[in-house]
C-alpha cells in the first residue's frame, strides 16, 4: 500500500496479504472493508481469530481440530472404530465428511513425508497413529492422501509400518472422475482407470 | 461449513465469508490458515485489525482517512493548495496518488448521492467541503467521482452549489482508455471521445 495511506491501515493490508491466496490488491480491498465496518463488527472479527486460535487444539485421539476435550466424530457412540481413514489434514476430513458416506473415524498426520521439504515421519502424527492400532479394535485403515508424491511415499511408509500389526490397509480408489471427459482425462488418470477397471 | 467442524472455527470462517467478494470457501481456506500460523502471528492480525480501527479517523480537513492529526496530504506544505480534488471515498485518494501526477488536495465525501440507496447530500461531506471553499484560496474543484448514474449526479449537484461561491469546477475527462481498442470500446466512451476530441 502507498505510503501516505494511514499507517495502521498498511499493516493490515500486509496481514491479510500473508494469508494463502490473498494478493496485495484484494488485501488492499478487505483493509478498506473493515475501515467500514461498524466498530462492533471489527472487533468481533478480531476477537474470532484469538478465540479460534485459542480455543481449539487437536484432538487427543484421531489429532483433527476441536474445541471440545475429544472431537465430535471421535465422541460419537454411531461411528465404526475398526476403521480409521488416514488424512494429511482437518480440510481432508471435512471433505469427506461432506459425502455422509464414511461412517468410521479418522486420523489427521498434519502433514505429509516430504524429504525435499525437510520433513520426515517423525515430524508427523504417526506414533499416536500406532498407539491406536496397538490399543486394539482397528481393523483397517484407508490411506486417503493427495495422489503426489508426497501423498504416495506417506501411504506407502504407513502401509509397510502398519502392515505387520495385522491390520488390513487400503488406498483410496484412483480413476476417472464423475462427470469427466475421457478425451481430456491426463494420461496417468486414464492409465489407473484402466488398471483398476472393475467387472460390470 | 460444516457442523462438525470446531464452532470457533465457523465464526472465524463466517466473519471472513463477511468481507466483501470473500465467499464460504475461500473464507473456510482462511480460517483453517490461521489456525495453521504461529500463535504470534495471529495475535498480531487481530490486533491489527482493532489498531486500524482505532488508531484510524477522518482527517478534519480532507475526510481522507488518516492516523494523524491532519492527513499527510493536507499537512505537506508543497501541495497545491488552490486545487481540490472531489472522491468518493479514500480509495480514489489512492487511485490518484498512484499517478504521481496531481499536486492539489483531496475532499472525500464518503459516498455519492443516491436517492434509491436513501442515500441524500445531507449524508456526505459536503458541508465540509463548502466551508473549505468559504475559507478562501480555493481556485478549482475537479469532480473526480465515477462516471456513474450517482458519480454524474453528485459531481452535477456539487457544481451547481459552488460555482456561485466563485471557484472554478473541472470533471475528468472521459474518453478511450490508454491501450483501449476502439473495436472493442462501448458506444457511451466512444462517444464520449468523439465529443471530446482535441486538436492535434
Amino acid at each position: 500500500m502507498d505510503n501516505f495511506s494511514a499507517l495502521p491501515l498498511v499493516v493490515l493490508a500486509e496481514k491479510f496479504a500473508a494469508l494463502p491466496g490473498i494478493g496485495m490488491k484484494t488485501a488492499q480491498r478487505l483493509a478498506y472493508s473493515v475501515m467500514e465496518m461498524p466498530e462492533e463488527q471489527a472487533v468481533e472479527f478480531a476477537e474470532a481469530i484469538l478465540n479460534a486460535k485459542h480455543q481449539i487444539h487437536d484432538c487427543p485421539v484421531c489429532q483433527n481440530l476441536t474445541e471440545q476435550d475429544i472431537c465430535s466424530i471421535c465422541g460419537n457412540p454411531k461411528r465404526d472404530r475398526s476403521t480409521i481413514c488416514v488424512v494429511e489434514g482437518p480440510k481432508d476430513v471435512a471433505a469427506i465428511e461432506r459425502t455422509h458416506e464414511y461412517q468410521g473415524l479418522y486420523h489427521v498426520l498434519h502433514g505429509l513425508i516430504s524429504p525435499l521439504d525437510g520433513i520426515g515421519a517423525d515430524q508427523l502424527r504417526i506414533a499416536q497413529l500406532l498407539s491406536r492400532i496397538q490399543e486394539g479394535g482397528v481393523e483397517e485403515l484407508i490411506m486417503a492422501t493427495n495422489p503426489s508424491v508426497e501423498g504416495e511415499a506417506t501411504a506407502m511408509y504407513l502401509s509397510r509400518l502398519c502392515k505387520p500389526l495385522g491390520v488390513r490397509v487400503t488406498r483410496l480408489a484412483f480413476g476417472l472422475p464423475v462427470g469427466g471427459v475421457i478425451e481430456y482425462t491426463d494420461e496417468v488418470t486414464l492409465n489407473r482407470a484402466l488398471v483398476n477397471r472393475s467387472e460390470m
